[in-house]
C-alpha cells in the first residue's frame, strides 16, 4: 500500500481499484451539460475492465451527455469508525447504437432497478482510474 | 408522496431531502474546473437546511472550486431488494474566510475523517435541492 504524501491517504492499485468496480452495485456519474446546472445520477452499472455499461431512458441529461468527458465514482463508508474508500474514473460517455452490441449488452446480469423504459445503452471509456482509502489506525 | 409520471420513481418532498441531508454523514461533490478532468469527491459535511458546509484542505481542486456552481449528492441503496434514493444539491461553493465564521464553524461536531490538515472550511448554498426514490413494489 502506498501513501500519498501530499493527502495522508492510501493509493488504491490499479488491481484494487478494478476488484472494486467489478464488486461495487451502484456507482455516480457526474454530468455538466452547456444550459444545465451541474448533476450527479446514480447508476447500476457493468464494468470489464475496460469499460462502464448502463442503462439510462433516452432524452435523459445521461443520453444527451453522449461524448461528452465525465466522471463515475464508486465509495465504501465505515461510519461506525471513519474509514472508508473511493474509486474516481474519468473518460467519455457514449451513446451505443450498433445491434450486436446491444444484444451483448442486453445479455449482462444488469436490470434496471428503476421503472421505466431504460432502452438507452450508454458506455464510458474508463481512460483513467484512481483509487484512496483513510489509512486504519495502527494499533499501538 | 408523488410521482413522476416521466421516471416512474417517486418525488421526495423538501422536507424529506433535508431530513436526509441531516441525517447521512457522507456526501459527494463534482467539479469540473477548465484545464481539469471532471471529478468527484466524498466529503463528510455538516447541513443547516441552507447551507453544506464542510473542510478541505488548502489549495485542493474542492479549495479551487470557489464561486463555481457544483453539485453535491446523496444516496442510499438496499442491495438485495434493488431500492434506493437519492438527492441532489446544486449550488454555488464559496471559501470560508470571516473569523467569527470559522469559529462558529469549528464549534460543529464535524471532525475530518481522512488524515492531513483540512484546514480550509467551504460552504456549498443549496439554491436547488431534489430527491427520488424508486418505488416499493406494491404487496400483491
Amino acid at each position: 500500500m502506498t501513501r500519498d504524501a501530499n493527502t495522508g491517504l492510501d493509493v488504491l492499485s490499479l488491481d484494487e481499484c478494478c476488484d472494486l468496480l467489478v464488486r461495487t452495485p451502484i456507482g455516480r456519474v457526474a454530468v455538466h451539460l452547456a444550459e444545465h446546472p451541474p448533476a450527479i445520477f446514480p447508476i447500476n452499472y457493468f464494468f470489464d475492465g475496460h469499460e462502464i455499461a448502463f442503462r439510462t431512458k433516452p432524452t435523459s441529461l445521461l443520453h444527451r451527455a453522449d461524448q461528452h468527458t465525465v466522471a463515475f465514482e464508486i465509495d465504501g463508508v465505515d461510519r461506525l469508525y471513519h474509514l472508508g474508500w473511493s474509486v474516481l474514473v474519468t473518460g467519455t460517455l457514449q451513446e451505443v447504437t450498433g445491434h450486436s452490441e446491444i444484444i451483448r449488452l442486453a445479455s449482462l446480469p444488469l436490470g434496471p432497478w428503476a421503472p421505466g423504459p431504460k432502452t438507452q445503452w450508454m458506455r464510458m471509456s474508463a481512460d483513467t482510474i484512481t483509487g484512496r482509502s483513510i489509512p486504519t489506525p495502527s494499533v499501538p
